[in-house]
């Protein structure tokens, strides 16, 4: 059932840059779009919907920007408007003037086509609407250019009125319309009506058009947590375009996600729709789009996610090594991610000596340090560590073991953390440092926001002399959690440190039911494991 | 198409605190657990299914307390276990004696369905498995349990072997399974599969059992994105017993989301599964829910989400105003949450007015508080407070703008905290702080485990002699989260206190780039909301 690249016949739809864009708390720069244009394009999608000139001044510099610095190697790019205003021409329209003026190759253009917007939100008559499209495709086609329609609040439109509905898609199909893309807008669809109303308008459309002018998009809100599903759906039932934003970035609960999209479609519907070898850039082009969005990455994303293909070993742990397939929906690698095993407290021997081949160290033929790291493992979650998320500090445990140990660059003496509220409601921290550090003893006093930035600073002072690579290594996330809540403040605190050095990231443990001490291992093994990584 | 609530006919059965436990990172006290528990009592599930007795020592404490402790006013607890281990009998396990122990009404049992599993990870023959299971079921409804079956792995069991896999459902319902549940395990299906896997289960089933004897339930694991719409196509296909997870916590992406799923088939499918007037509280149990677990709500979830119904009014505010019907895919109020219009800082007022009447103050005659306290809550929420799950401080907040405050039982002047790390390895912390109680300059002195419960300490030995009741009042809980948007050891930190005085428990916030700011602002506001209540 597997098909080759279908060049041409099938679209993926990118709309990251403009719907995706409309998400609360997200502000690209042009920069950001220019990077994230090229990401989408180094994926492999047919079109690059990047924004709305004319109406938002920095989407027109992005147009002006990409027209000239942007070479696409496969997508092309897309300008979103409005069908041209009621009561005028496209051509003297100087809205889709602007349009045209941005150089992009292909126009999406937002129509109605339920009724009831058509009279309450454009208020024009339901003729001038279908003029407005007609006017609007013919203008952009007689310019060179592709024109899509995409039909806002279709679903709704269809089920208020199915034959106004009907008339638009056919009407703009029959203008020229590359593809008509009909939008569940306020995302309130499920699959079954999806297939249901596609169904049915494929049916009315049939008796006027010949099917191979019937060529239709689906564009999925996700308001039901349907939005990948209902893509599906529209597939299933004949749509050749599919709309999506990267992560599911967008408006409420955003847009399809494209990712998961294309993944099913690839691997569970056996469609080719990217060209080869992009697929398995999935994993790394949504962290990357991630970044540039200034947002987290979504650690339980489908196929992309960190925690994706992750498995609490436990009893379970040989079956898994003897067969992986039975465990994982698709192999990790098909999407460019990783399957993990997760060190637990319900963890043997088995899932110790998995999780070091992972982290490429060989376990099975020493059977003494296995059972020595396994026990230290099961020793330190019983006092509130968590291997789960801390690899580092599992390789620095498995390595201390097995090989003597990585260098250690410091040794502590002591440390003092001093928080201090004045009477004028200010408050300080300040934290010093005393540390063997190759023999000699450095003592180092910071001040901070509060205790653990403090403790970081001093830290980093009193190393920054024999370490300066000490200063290309970020703190990116720091984590506090509170164990066993029934004991209050005197429980045990667990603390994970996030670092990274630019290029990737590690993750370290500390726990004590002290928050400074827990936090001080944490922050002592992050930097230990940063300075010998480099 | 609406239907009343079906009691019995149709189960929700909600696995948070077992499959959902799994999750990456999180864990839960026995603490959280039993009120995780009274929050999905309270919102109306069905089934409440609580961990693993016997097999994880805090799930064996959990059921032992929550016997004694918890009183459902709708809900029935769940243990979950394997069926008897091969080549025993259930009488004689251990694992299943502790199961029956629990004193839980409902087992669920988890069975293995493909064949390939059987012999692979449980290492024993196709029959000897059937045995398992009729063996497990009977003993279990023996002892007066209803039982159910979760068939691990059914859809690639299904699909590999049909022949097998129907033959292990009908033997579970034939010995007496009050549903056996299809479990997408590793999460591969999208909702196409699922139609026709239970389509053609069921006819397969109908040739050897009455149509009412075939009682089938859905389990799906989100791997592909779809869990949701697996579930929803489930129930279109027949099954009448729906798991999932308050807000899709789970392995890997995650279990179907529970609120989702319900408010799909409560506001798209016309069912009734929830007891009358309590899908109204689904957001609020949500972001509950989301506090326990420590865990950021999310914001863009699906009907539960505070961007969930947020619009960007633009151009189209007016009508959004005429007729947000045209907008919203379902009215918010019916499921416990707000529209907002992005651009107008109009929301949140009636929210407050709200929250007001709940806690028993009427603001609806006094506009002028109403106006204050929004503005109040909207800014110390963009500081970084968080209202949702800390009543107590709202409550002060309220108070203090409507009546002139509760009294204060003490002002404070300054405090230190200083933890040390000593040569030795130890590490101690001591708290100083000097108050005005009732005009009296008044100084303490305390050794904690951290700089929290010394803070803490200190507090109280300062208060004892004027407020001899503060012995009475116990901290039962104390949350850290460091907020996303934020990096690094110096983003603020969000801090949430539970006290107790044996009778009623109460919640407070602070939040501060430094954690013992924010830890001395939910503490002293703990003890003056404690103090207040005597």
């Amino acid at each position: 059932m597997t098909q080759t690249h279908t060049d041409g016949a099938f679209h993926v739809f990118d709309t990251t840059l403009r719907d995706g864009a409309q998400m609360e708390g997200l502000r690209y720069s042009v920069a950001d779009k220019l990077a994230v244009a090229e990401l989408l394009d180094e994926f492999g999608v047919d079109y690059i919907e990047g924004g709305w000139p004319g109406a938002i001044p920095s989407d027109t510099e992005f147009f002006a920007r990409a027209a000239d610095e942007l070479n696409f190697k496969h997508a092309k790019l897309v300008a979103f408007a409005m069908t041209r205003r009621a009561g005028t021409t496209a051509a003297e329209d100087p809205g889709f003037q602007a349009l045209l003026d941005s150089r992009a190759p292909v126009l999406c253009l937002v129509a109605k086509s339920d009724v009831r917007h058509v009279e309450q939100a454009l208020r024009t008559t339901p003729e001038e609407n279908l003029a407005m499209i007609v006017d609007s495709v013919r203008h952009g086609r007689e310019h060179d250019r592709e024109v899509f329609i995409d039909c806002e609040h279709f679903f709704d439109g269809f089920r208020h009125d199915p034959v106004y509905a009907t008339l638009v898609v056919r009407t703009a199909l029959e203008a020229g319309a590359e593809a008509v893309v009909l939008c569940d807008t306020n995302g309130g669809r499920i699959p079954s009506d999806i297939t249901e109303a596609i169904t049915d308008l494929r049916e009315r459309l049939a008796v006027d058009l010949a099917p191979e002018r019937i060529r239709l998009g689906m564009h999925a809100q996700n308001d039901t947590g349907c939005a990948v599903a209902n893509t599906l759906a529209a597939v299933q039932a004949g749509v050749m375009h599919v709309q999506g934003t990267a992560n599911g970035y967008g408006e409420r609960p955003g847009n399809a996600d494209i990712f998961s999209v294309i993944a099913n479609l690839e691997t569970k519907l056996g469609m080719r729709v990217l060209p080869d070898g992009c697929l398995e850039k999935m994993t790394r082009i949504s962290h990357a789009i991630a970044e540039i969005a200034n947002l987290a990455p979504d650690e339980h994303a489908p196929y992309v996610g960190h925690a994706a293909f992750a498995h609490k070993a436990g009893i379970h742990a040989s079956a898994i090594k003897a067969d992986p397939a039975l465990y994982n929906h698709v192999d990790p690698v098909v999407v460019g991610n990783d399957m993990r095993i997760l060190v637990t407290e319900m963890a043997g021997r088995a899932s110790v000596e998995l999780k070091g081949r992972e982290l490429g160290i060989d376990l099975s033929g020493d059977r003494e340090a296995l059972d020595r790291i396994t026990k230290r493992v099961k020793e330190l979650e019983s006092k509130g560590w968590s291997f789960e998320a801390a690899d580092a500090s599992f390789e620095l445990l498995v390595r201390d073991e097995v090989e003597g140990g990585l260098p250690r660059p410091f040794t502590l003496d002591t440390y003092r953390v001093i928080v201090d509220h004045d009477p004028a409601g200010h408050s300080v921290a300040e934290a010093t440092v005393r540390l063997d550090v190759d023999g000699a003893r450095v003592i180092a006093t910071a001040q901070g926001n509060g205790p653990v930035n403090a403790l970081d600073a001093a830290l980093r002072k009193a190393l920054s002399e024999r370490h300066p690579k000490l200063a290309s290594l970020a703190l990116t996330d720091f984590k506090v959690r509170i164990l066993a809540g029934s004991t209050g403040t005197d429980a045990v605190t667990r603390v994970l440190i996030t670092m990274s050095d630019g290029g990737s990231e590690w993750t370290t443990v500390g726990a004590a039911p002290n928050l400074i001490e827990a936090s001080w291992n944490a922050l002592a093994e992050g930097l230990t494991y940063g300075l010998n990584r480099q």
